[in-house]
């Protein structure tokens, strides 16, 4: 939980110049009081649903292994998602393989491990009904579908649009099945969707439900019984301050709709979500140092975090709110851009910003920071990424070493003949 | 240099499906002989003006290597950067340190290499000049302006607007070299501008000469003697395949109007460039492999290269020339859009290209990779970052290993207590 000592912003108890004093800077910093919070939310909203924690948000180990504790399952989009995932103790029952473009060596992984799939193309269903067959093994699997609906967010996050790259085309659906149902080695027993991300109104969520009903009776007929219905993550969070749809409020749209509408497939039929933005997303600050501020045609905060450490901004013009993290106690006085240190002008974290007067050296936090944050993160302009701290009980624990130059030269070699 | 053989995509006279038998796909392949093709025009159009390599567009070491052996400078933007083009073997005083977000720390690391800074704050030059007193060390500088100069090219990469985070407001120029004049320890000696990247006309270039002339016999009246105009890098390469400025053709029209006006400044005036794209930009190619094809909305090839990749077509909506690299002999017959394996819409490398019938397992060339490509990689989905292959006269060499699903793991630790 973030609070504040004497100015100094604190999470979970500890204040944040006693981590970034151990840690330096640019440092993720997690509370799990709101990451348990989160977790405890999703779960009493939906007792009966299987949640499956989307491990491309946030795939900390320490973070996963708290969500796993907690009884959640979890969605992996690569091989190295899933291997994190096992790592973590997620156990393969309770993992979902999604993926759009998936290598024969990873499908081979999924296989082996005995995890689930979802499916993509026919193309990646062939691949895996062929290497079941020689592992000698059973895949159960569900297709992803495109069901058309288009959710108000940024287009580069909403997936579920007609042409987007994902699932099985809306009008071939029912021909994936039936196609799937002959295939020997692989069961189908779901339909999977996922519309999109950062989505803060219940009704293309609705919308997608309804839509995965119709097509479910039509496969039903082929002679495959469905026993769960993924509608995938999306849900937003309040990244404005302004208020945003509660899991409480998100659960009761939803499940009335699927339970009224249940019995016309299966009276078992499970519902499943994945979200990610909505566990980890708040539960997170960023904490970047002032190098310098610099009045020119506006107020310059030029700190040590960019767009290699936080992408959203850059990337998707992203809102996320910031405040000058040790003078939590002064008065909102100047407006000011925060600038990282990235040679391109979009590398801009926050703009306009009223706050008490920068000086160099002061913290920024920048808030909800723990969704498609360090795992965005790169090493452009030759930056060595940069720390994660989980905070718990007033104390602090670092889960990811800070890198050094050796993680910039990393793996690369000079050839001989050059010298 | 790029041909064929039988079909086969080759790079200095190495078959592709050679390399990625070797390092696995992705990978980035960069030809030596098109490096020293890039070097040697640069060289021959600007035989007596510095050069600075901009090390930001691709560190690889090999690459440093090549390029400092053929007696260019560097322009380095960070503490990392720097290390990286010291192990390259870049003496101190071939090297300008950029950037509009410097710590403490990196700061220190320059003066103490002995570079020459290019400062971007008042703030930043304070802390140079209180530290070079400490070191007991003189530090030669430039300032970087804003000219306020308007290129053609993508908003986040136009980078001399006034309206940028980059540089000394122009009209506080002269002011800014009057204190550095009197500041001890720090001694002015250049004027410094990057006005953008990817720009394809020699006028903005023109234009900010011109503009850096004007200050100039402002700032030579302070009694300051310049001693060299360093007008940035950002000549565009020819990714459409269309056609661009020649960098002998970039020569000819900003060296007639730099010499016009040397001798209203100092007869001995130098000019410096930065270029980074214009070098390593068409030297390299990304090949990525087809792990499935789907009819759908498109035709959607889904590759295993994505934005955690090559990030500039789904960042800067970028445009790359793309090839099916084992079928260079077939007819162009079908339309696709080549997708990678993130999980967001925007993961989209070419969209809409007329191809050779695209099957599984086919290899995929993504041309002019070589800057902004690997520098920009991430792990995002954990994925881990791919290898680099230097070609040169027949033979190939990894300079960079592929990671694996250790260095996903990377620097990571669960607490204890989460047991
Ligand atoms: C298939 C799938 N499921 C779940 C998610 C998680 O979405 P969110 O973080 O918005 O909850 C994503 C995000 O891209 C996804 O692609
Ligand atoms: C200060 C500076 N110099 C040089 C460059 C290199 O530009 P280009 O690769 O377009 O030549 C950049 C790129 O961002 C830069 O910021």
């Amino acid at each position: 939980m973030f609070g504040e000592d004497d100015g100094m912003l604190t999470v979970d108890g500890v204040r944040i110049d006693e981590i970034v004093q151990k840690t330096g800077t640019p440092v993720y910093v997690t509370s799990y009081g709101k990451l348990m919070e989160n977790l405890r939310a999703y779960k009493s909203a939906f007792p009966n649903q299987r949640l499956l924690y989307a491990v491309k948000a946030n795939y900390n180990l320490a973070i996963l292994k708290i969500i796993q504790k907690e009884g959640f399952g979890a969605d992996v989009f690569s091989m190295g998602e899933l291997y994190l995932a096992l790592l973590a103790g997620f156990k393969p029952e309770s993992i979902l393989f999604n993926g759009n473009s998936k290598s024969d060596e990873e499908i081979l992984a999924g296989i082996r491990a005995g995890v689930k799939f979802s499916v993509d193309s026919l193309d990646e269903l062939y691949t895996i009904s062929d290497m079941a067959i020689k592992e000698g093994k059973e895949v159960e699997i569900a297709f992803r579908v495109n069901p058309d609906v288009s959710p108000e967010t940024h287009p580069k996050i909403a997936t579920g649009l007609k042409k987007s790259k994902f699932g099985i085309p809306w009008e071939q659906t029912v021909e994936a099945y039936r196609i799937a149902y002959e295939l020997p080695n692989v069961i189908p027993k779901g339909i999977h969707c996922h519309i999109g991300s950062q989505i803060l109104s219940a009704s293309p969520f609705i919308e997608a439900i309804n839509r995965l009903f119709d097509v479910s009776a039509e496969i039903q007929k082929i002679g495959i019984e469905l026993e769960f219905m993924d509608i995938g993550g999306g849900l937003g969070i309040d990244y404005e301050g302004t208020g945003s749809l509660s899991k409480e409020d998100f659960s009761k749209e939803i499940l009335s709709v699927f339970e009224k509408r249940r019995d016309e497939i299966n009276p078992e039929l499970e519902l499943w979500l994945e979200p990610g933005r909505s566990i980890v997303g708040d539960t997170t600050v960023l904490i970047t140092r002032v190098n310098s501020v610099k009045r020119a045609y506006k107020n310059f905060v030029a700190v040590d975090a960019g767009f290699n450490t936080l992408i959203r901004p850059a990337m998707y013009n992203a809102y996320h709110r910031v405040s000058v993290a040790n003078k939590l106690n002064r008065k909102n006085e100047e407006v000011y851009t925060i600038a990282g240190p990235i040679c391109e002008s979009g590398d801009i974290l926050a703009e306009d910003r009223k706050l008490p007067v920068v000086e160099k050296g002061d913290l920024i936090a920048v808030y909800d920071a723990g969704a498609y944050g360090f795992v965005m993160s790169s090493q452009y302009n030759g930056r060595p990424r940069c720390a994660e701290v989980l905070a718990k009980d007033g104390e602090f624990y670092i889960i990811r070493e800070r890198e050094d130059i050796a993680d910039i030269v990393g793996k690369q070699k000079i050839p001989e003949l050059l010298f």
